[in-house]
């Protein structure tokens, strides 16, 4: 977990929100700004299918205030953000699937509520810090691999096109009213306190679940290069984000430390579990309609830029998340 | 007017749906339908800052039905678009600055309604056929001129950023759901029946009244550049896009005859009217942050695959809108 002196002067007794902050990365997030002594504040709407599980909090639950409360009811958005020093948004919905069963949910959550956010912010608290949590599906298929900032934003699914708008919104607000925000571009993100229930987070999430249950899991196409961030570094990168003024108004993609093929994160995966099985399966015909393909990103400039990089190898990555998920299993089912 | 044979063939006693058809461009696009022989339903929200107003019928009041609603009221939705051949989907809002002061509005109308509308058409008549009215703003400023369909999209507003997501889901809906939709990139349209009152819609609407009303107009900078497209030749875009199977799926720009300064645009202007003064001014402030510089397409992708092009002249133009308002200024300001 980050806590250098760095970072404990920029989040020392400072006053943070975090949206979203009972899911996968946000309560890392809020783990390691508790850690840094930092006055947190939780708003997580706790809908079952999203990423918020109270067990997330487990060790700091009385260091931090949680609202649950959705970003999508607008009248409460001032209250939360006034007096706040850093807002770490991160509430989204995060399943392709699910926004292209439920479009209009998926825009309310992730293009709509983001601009609302904003615009309480600029009314109530222009001064206020934001990182927002975007990804990589903004890219659509690449035309080219690594993918960097530059590439053409063509979302192939409703899910991409809402983030994109929510993304610009920060982007926008940045430049043209002066509330600061950075952009950070997630890739597949993987480590304790992930959704596990179902892959509407992360498919990995369903592997290392069934690999303990001792169940085969499924590995769709198997051929498809990805790369993997681990939540410590991703955590790293938005405390970096938010307290570096180099990284105002800017977008930075994150990346792992080597792309991988879907077929061999998964023989990996048995290995470091020291058994299990899987089985490769044809994609599925709806998924492959709004699949990219390949991707991995090019996280070159946020290295350049602040010194981030993904530290955790995919090996101590699934080890760490393996042993975690042996231990807490009955609490993410 | 465009009423050539294969027009006839593909319009004749079909049912069309034009949204925004009291505005500017929908309204001689329906004035261009009517005179082809197709059943028009139109459906305008007529608020007061947009561009519906009744008059745009004048002449054709009888021979088209006219639902005064809101695309944003959701449940009237489908029972609109049920059995109808054609989409034209002109509804929007188009003020930049208002995107700004307001921007949930923009959101809710050129984004959020888009998606409604097109899941609309996927539960309830999901053989339509769309044209939707997008705008070169989603290009942002240009990296390079003329800017073509490939040019990346980094709007530079709350308009721009919502027209993107609206345009986005046509295609998406086209190409995963099998909606077959087309997305007209507009530049600046002038002609008979664009708003006058006010910039809203356009600022040659502004100088074109006060030229008639004899007042001086104000020329904000004045070096830019930028395309002007003759209603009569967009309208025929729209009925090219949706009558051609070529069109399935694309974006096309649309543009001008020639980009000219706006200066040389208001001088054109006072030549044509045979008199008038206009002032240059310096850009205001809270317009130069949002403004695009220097703006004209490359429309050689629609002559290619469509064979369209700008037929009439700026002049030609000009004179017509001119002498249209000459007759009509009472029922517009």
């Amino acid at each position: 977990m980050p806590t250098g002196t760095n970072f404990r002067r920029a989040f020392a007794d400072k006053r943070v929100l975090v949206t979203g902050g009972l899911g996968f990365i946000g309560s890392n997030l809020a783990h390691a700004l508790v850690a840094l002594g930092a006055k947190v504040t939780i708003v997580d709407s706790l809908i079952p299918e999203y990423g918020g599980n109270r067990r997330n909090l487990a060790g700091i639950t009385g260091r931090l205030r949680v609202h649950v409360a959705d970003v999508r009811d607008w009248p409460r958005l001032p209250s939360m953000v006034k007096g706040q020093d850093y807002l770490f948004n991160l509430a989204g919905q995060t399943s392709h699937m699910d926004s292209m069963s439920d479009p209009q949910a998926d825009l309310d959550i992730n293009c709509r509520a983001q601009l609302a956010i904003l615009e309480a912010c600029r009314q109530h608290n222009p001064g206020i810090r934001i990182v927002f949590a975007s990804t990589r599906q903004i890219y659509g298929r690449p035309d080219y691999l690594p993918v960097d900032e530059g590439h053409p934003l063509r979302p192939v699914d409703v899910n991409g096109i809402n983030k994109v708008a929510g993304e610009s919104f920060h982007l926008l607000y940045s430049r043209v009213h002066g509330i600061r925000a950075t952009a950070l571009r997630l890739t597949n993100t993987i480590g304790p306190r992930m959704r596990i229930k179902d892959a509407r987070q992360t498919f990995v999430g369903v592997w290392i679940r069934r690999l303990i249950e001792e169940r085969p899991f499924e590995v769709w196409g198997g051929a498809q290069l990805r790369d993997f961030t681990y939540v410590d570094d991703a955590v790293e990168a938005f405390l970096l984000a938010a307290s570096r003024r180099e990284a105002e108004g800017e977008v930075f993609n994150l990346g792992g430390p080597r792309p991988v093929t879907l077929k061999q994160l998964a023989e990996t995966l048995v290995e470091i579990n020291g058994g299990g099985t899987f089985v490769v399966r044809k994609f599925p015909d709806d998924r492959k309609k709004i699949d990219i393909g390949d991707y991995y990103a090019d996280d070159r400039l946020i290295g350049r830029k602040l010194g981030w990089r993904p530290r955790t190898s995919l090996r101590e990555a699934l080890g760490k998340t393996l042993a975690f998920y042996r231990q807490e299993l009955p609490a993410y089912v």
